[in-house]
């Protein structure tokens, strides 16, 4: 007994409070999505773990992955570990489904993580993506749409885009510095924040580079700026390289449809850990408090081939609500102030009004106000002290009064009335004071 | 290639056509949960194994159930079945949440079905309980409920509640027809609706029951009508066994706070699958077409206890969306006519005023209306073709003209309108037309 009476480790429970938050977020988010003309998809939590494999990474798939076998069929099945694979495979399932495709996903993804604070195994992700558009255009419409996304979910200011592409990496690392294999490099890099630049050098130099070479990566992943400038800059120095001109190029257009550009730092050392990238990678980081990136993503031009055999370009970014919402709280953005969606609780003076007090709870229900009656059979004190427990802003009184002259009294003190009013006037006072 | 690019057997993408009718239902029928003061929770997806283990019977612990162990750990998971044990996990786990809970759950279960038309391996479930009275009043708050929340689905009429109880069922079973052991008799009627009455007979039969026994649960379990007149004739035929006195009374009281009592049918051949069930059990089944039901539910005091070790009674339904979505589109009361959310698209005559066109595009976006804008430099035609192709309402064509004139022509041949307009109206005649 009680044993068993927990979540697993690293999933959680949301009760009421949280997930009134919770739901009024996401409902925030689906606007922004929606007013950027993105439809919502969804996909199965279960895929065929072949169509997970080969597409994130090393360290996703040798550890990460909620990977399980069907014992009477043997076959492989995984638990959706981001929403952006499900959405390549989807759109070879889906063939004729028209480009531009542009889709929004708010769902669950199950990550096989040591749990530890902000970092759970289950958890949300808000994703919006554009499928077969190639243009820097498309690029510009996901930060726009992150930046306003984040601004509705209270974040006003204090707020940074950080925005990188991976052929200025590819461009400077393989063809400049002549590095063979550049994921690795990536993956060190993308550990920048965590161990910081020393950590950083003796990752590199533990992948056998040359300390010249070790220090020259430093210096290049060390600059960071306006966009502008610093795209001058690079321009300059690495221009005459094939992969960097486009990239120049690419980020220059797309600079052009960014709507806040004072928000946008360029910054090369940004890798972003998933190796399907190809193109621009942003991600978002709040000034306060420092808790990594707020939301992510990038261009994959090549993801979506590998399931239907032809390339078609995409980019998107996902918004990292778990981490919003802990940064909000901590910010004193958000408050879990709603134990509950209910307005109004019909309280009885004494058992003999019940069926009185139930028509009138039916009545507002029937128009769409949330409202409870009492289920447990307490008396008017312990009535008012849920209706109170819950912060419940209207109370409704009958009592022999009120069923003798057809009414009921209105009691809500945040909002200073105490009125008796005829039953058939109870709707439209209640909606007056909500 | 394409190997994989299918959800697994048994589960389903939902494209936006769908995703659009799917949450426009589940945004009603959380209206209608909300009205009735439920507040919203969720648990994980992924349980421990023992949190489910002997709580729903053979058929889903044996078969039904995705269960995996973790490589890692050893420890054994599942998918979570339902939403009901779930809940009484969560009550366990918030002790002092206070009673009377009352929670609505919406979100997927997973079956280990085999796949069959109607019949998936992820579905929601859309749940409603209360948690801690053991009154009719709170049984019939559920009927109420779902009564409520059907007819807000768009079934106005041509459905039924089936009442039942079973502790009429354990009574006269048990007590009168001395049945030692009733699971496997309650599992047996559970088919009736699959395998008509000779085949309950014959199932009856196997499980070593005499003919006279089976004779009489087949007259039993024939008696069906409406509720007063049926429950005094079970009173009067049954009352002496305390069962059947303690159900009919309850089933008594709840007629009296149920709102639309001629929709209710007492039938006493309902007994519902599942173990957990203790006092009353309802279904909802449409009259048209023939699906089984719609919604179900019922009392279950003991389970909770199984986990907090000591009695909590509870109450509750599940609504089957996913039955009423395919009903309705058979009935014609839901059409899957919105491909997009896109109510604008601005269309520009030329690449030079795209820049003006995304100013437009960015503008009513701000203000919340769902627009989209060419992300792949195509050709006016082209642009209204994807327009069209998508049934977007509301198009603005900029030109040299309304470049000039700081204006947009807005055309919705639906509306009747063919209009230029200043770009400071734009957004307040877009409003007054959609």
């Amino acid at each position: 007994m009680g044993v068993n009476a927990r979540p697993p480790r690293g999933f959680r429970d949301f009760p009421p409070d949280i997930m009134i938050l919770r739901k009024e977020l996401l409902s925030r988010l689906e606007k922004v999505f929606q007013a950027y003309g993105f439809d919502p998809i969804d996909t199965p939590a279960v895929e065929y773990w072949s169509t997970l494999a080969g597409k994130y990474g090393e360290e996703a798939e040798s550890r990460l992955i909620w990977r399980f076998k069907d014992p009477w069929s043997g076959r492989e099945y995984a638990l959706r570990y981001d929403l952006t694979v499900p959405l390549a495979r989807f759109i070879a399932t889906h063939k004729g489904i028209g480009y531009p495709f542009k889709r929004y996903h708010i769902g669950p993804v199950w990550r096989h993580e040591e749990p530890q604070k902000g970092r759970y195994r289950e958890f949300y992700q808000c994703d919006a993506d554009i499928v077969g558009s190639p243009y820097p255009e498309a690029d510009a419409e996901i930060v726009n749409l992150v930046v306003d996304a984040i601004r509705s979910l209270g974040f006003k200011d204090g707020f940074t885009v950080r925005l990188n592409d991976r052929r200025l990496l590819r461009g400077i690392f393989e063809e400049k510095l002549g590095l063979k294999n550049v994921l690795p490099v990536y993956r060190a890099i993308d550990k920048l924040d965590k161990i910081g630049l020393e950590g950083v050098k003796g990752e590199l130099s533990r992948l056998g580079l040359d300390d010249n070479i070790v220090s020259e990566i430093v210096s290049i992943i060390s600059l960071e700026g306006d966009p502008d400038s610093l795209l001058a800059e690079i321009e300059a120095a690495y221009a005459s390289n094939e992969n960097v001109a486009s990239a120049v190029a690419h980020l220059g257009e797309m600079l052009n449809y960014i709507l806040d550009k004072g928000r946008v730092r360029i910054d090369l050392s940004l890798v972003r850990g998933l190796d399907y990238y190809t193109g621009p990678i942003i991600e978002v980081v709040l000034d306060e408090p420092k808790i990594g990136s707020i939301a992510g993503g990038g261009r994959y031009d090549n993801l979506i081939g590998m399931f239907t055999g032809e390339q078609v370009p995409a980019t998107g970014a996902s918004i990292g609500i778990e981490r919003i919402i802990d940064a909000g709280i901590e910010l004193g953005i958000y408050r879990l102030d709603r134990k509950t969606v209910t307005r109004v609780q019909v309280i009885y003076l004494s058992r003999k009004y019940y069926e009185y007090a139930w028509r009138i709870a039916a009545e507002l229900r029937r128009r769409g106000i949330p409202t409870r009656i009492d289920l447990g059979r307490v008396n008017e004190r312990r009535q008012r002290k849920k209706a109170s427990r819950l912060s419940i802003p209207v109370l409704i009184f009958v009592g022999e009064r009120e069923v003798r002259s057809g009414s009921a009294t209105v009691y809500a003190p945040d909002r200073d009335v105490r009125e008796t009013v005829p039953i058939e006037e109870l709707y439209n006072f209640i909606i007056k004071i909500l």
